[in-house]
């Protein structure tokens, strides 16, 4: 059998009480995708037995590949496999793989297996079990081919998920699909999605094959280039042409990277230069070294950092003037360009960036309104001061202010 | 009317696609929930006419408000408005105050408006609007009170939704419904779901209002409490009254607060105690101050962080001794004991936290594998190292090690 669509049906009262953010939907979409297998609906539903038979049907009804995730759990509420196999008329056997893995687990954590968790080892008949490498919730898969019909059934835990996702289910599905897709993403920063769009509108407009697609997000553009074909290797020379024309194009200029993220792009280039960088953050708190360090491998390109919240941190720690501060204030050009230098000669990095600003709700004034932040950038080129004005909430000040401080710092390269 | 039942439908190939996770629908549901508007149903589908056209068709046959996010925006794909006006028999016209608004947002930016930005000005005809506060989408609402349907459409990016959902969109469903729930979240560390259900069993199955539900991820586990009556007092306290109980049984212990977060916890207990703390991190990278500094108010407690990633940071910033990262190693009790030791001697805090392990995916050995972690905690009661075995991959090692550190510092007060 082949499949032509799929369909990811999240099971849990979480999603629908907004208790969790639905990451398996966005992880599995993406997969699907690269496989080359369609995608038109999605849906979530709750832990009812009633409500979640009828989604499956419904779903089958539309699909060739219904993806379920959660529900497995040990806990009384847990349904999604006894009602899958109900749909598809299987009953659930136990899999003895699957309880040594559990027993394994318990052991491993030196805890007592509750009665609960023997539950998780059962199985809808004739299925193909996918182990759990990472939990005990084993996943599977109900073949009915002669209705050519596939239900996949995952743990919904997205560490499990992930994992069994890509090490077990992705194998599993190429048997069922024939066409190849490669999508990237070209990254931008430094202009808005409607002005990135305008520039491009007639060029993306007539992309079939490869097509483009304009995604914001944090102050960030990403367009997204996929193209389709019998192989991968036409997949990625469509892809390739479209990304240099785009390269060439008026966008070309505020392009960092392709797949990569700001942090990534930073980290990548220092090591291409074998240069080093340096944070000194106030106002984004650890936001900046946490990013950079996010990336496996920064530890070649960044030695030190500092949150110096306290002003008695910025003197201590990095020779901020205590005169400067009582005179410009720590939210300051005049502070943010001694936090630059000063990080990066404590460091001795080749590069020293700073950060100092309001971040909000609180500490605003007319004059240093909240988002009012001050970026500083040191390096053997000397030291610069950039002001920026952002709009948003705490989270979304921080977020801002270390997007452009990578940004700024790629820069300085 | 009355409004019984919801469903949140969620426009975008994004999301269809995985290129971005919806968290729109979480923070809908959320709200839904606080509203006690029930929700049995969520879908996402793709920017296309056909497929939209249908799901809100099929979702208006289920439910009595259909809201739907993105699809606003100002480009040729962006269909939500005509497609859900010509489901509701509407025609679009112009807005002038959302076109006015539009207008002043390019000025405030400085930037040029494009043509396409117009057509985000074009609301269906009798709607309520919903003007944007963050961005150039209007929102709106389309009322049929004869047949008790009403369609609520909001913009895709998150931070307008948000704004906008929360100042405007809620007040206007208040007078639709008439029934108040209350919903409260204990908050575990320290103890798995599975143990915590085994130990509170017949409680939470006996439990029906409030109702009480297990929800984990990232090596915590939440128990929400949630009470539905005719009046807010009620509901407050049925939920504070199961709050007791839980605090009463064996899972009291790992019990560290309610409605909050392990940072938020600790910058609380903090203040409480007019104590500081101090951050030394190597595998966190930054991520334990970023935490701490997430929460607003924190400043008063965080005055110093250190992000010592290369050893000679470790002894220049903390005073690690040279020898000890010779003879132990940069990964070991000693050198975590000596970093925690230092950020509180440097920044004279009360207690110096202290992280330094194996992140991965690199740098693992046999002896030191990847999820090795060492957590130094130091007070004026002396100072203790912690070693931790944690599995995963980086992002979770670094976040698991964070929320040890976060726990650990908690104790400590």
């Amino acid at each position: 059998m082949k499949i032509r669509n799929a369909e990811i049906l999240c099971v849990g009262t979480e999603i629908l009480i907004g208790d969790i953010v639905n990451t398996n939907a966005a992880f599995i979409s993406e997969k699907l995708a690269l496989m080359g297998i369609s995608q038109y609906y999605q849906a979530a539903v709750g832990d009812n037995p009633v409500r979640l038979e009828n989604a499956i049907r419904e779903a089958l009804g539309r699909c060739d590949l219904l993806i379920m995730s959660g529900g497995l759990g040990p806990t009384y509420d847990d349904l999604t496999k006894e009602t899958a196999a109900k749909c598809m008329g299987r009953r659930l056997v136990l899999n003895e793989e699957a309880l040594e893995n559990i027993k394994k687990i318990f052991a491993f954590r030196g805890k007592e297996m509750t009665r609960n968790n023997e539950k998780q080892a059962y199985i809808p008949e004739g299925s193909t079990v996918f182990q759990n490498g990472a939990g005990t919730a084993p996943g599977c898969a109900i073949e009915d081919f002669e209705n050519g019909k596939i239900i996949i059934m995952l743990p919904g835990p997205p560490f499990e998920l992930k994992k069994m996702f890509s090490e077990q289910v992705m194998p599993y599905l190429t048997r069922f699909t024939d066409k190849h897709f490669v999508s990237k993403n070209v990254n931008i920063f430094g202009m808005g999605e409607s002005e990135v769009e305008s520039r491009l509108k007639g060029f993306m407009e007539d992309s079939v094959n490869p097509s483009i697609a304009p995604y914001c997000g944090d102050g960030e553009v990403r367009l997204r280039v996929t193209a389709s074909s019998k192989t991968v290797e036409e997949c990625e020379s469509l892809v390739t042409g479209a990304i240099e024309r785009i390269k060439a194009s008026e966008v070309g200029s505020v392009i960092y990277g392709v797949d990569t993220t700001l942090a990534r792009a930073l980290v990548d280039k220092l090591s291409a230069f074998k240069k080093t960088v340096a944070v000194a953050e106030s106002c984004t708190g650890g936001l900046i070294s946490k990013r950079i360090t996010d990336v496996s491998g920064s530890s070649a390109v960044l030695g030190y950092g500092v949150v110096t919240y306290a002003n008695e941190a910025k003197v201590k720690l990095l020779s901020v003037k205590p005169e400067t501060l009582e005179k410009y204030g720590a939210v300051s050009e005049h502070t943010a360009r001694e936090m630059a230098l000063g990080v990066r000669a404590i460091s001795g990095s080749d590069i020293g960036i700073a950060t100092t600003g309001i971040a909000g709700p609180g500490g605003g004034t007319a004059e240093k309104p909240v988002g009012l932040v001050y970026l500083g950038v040191a390096s053997d080129k000397g030291v610069r001061v950039i002001k920026l004005m952002l709009k948003g909430d705490r989270d979304r000040v921080r977020v801002l202010a270390s997007s452009n401080a990578l940004a700024e710092a790629l820069r300085e390269i």
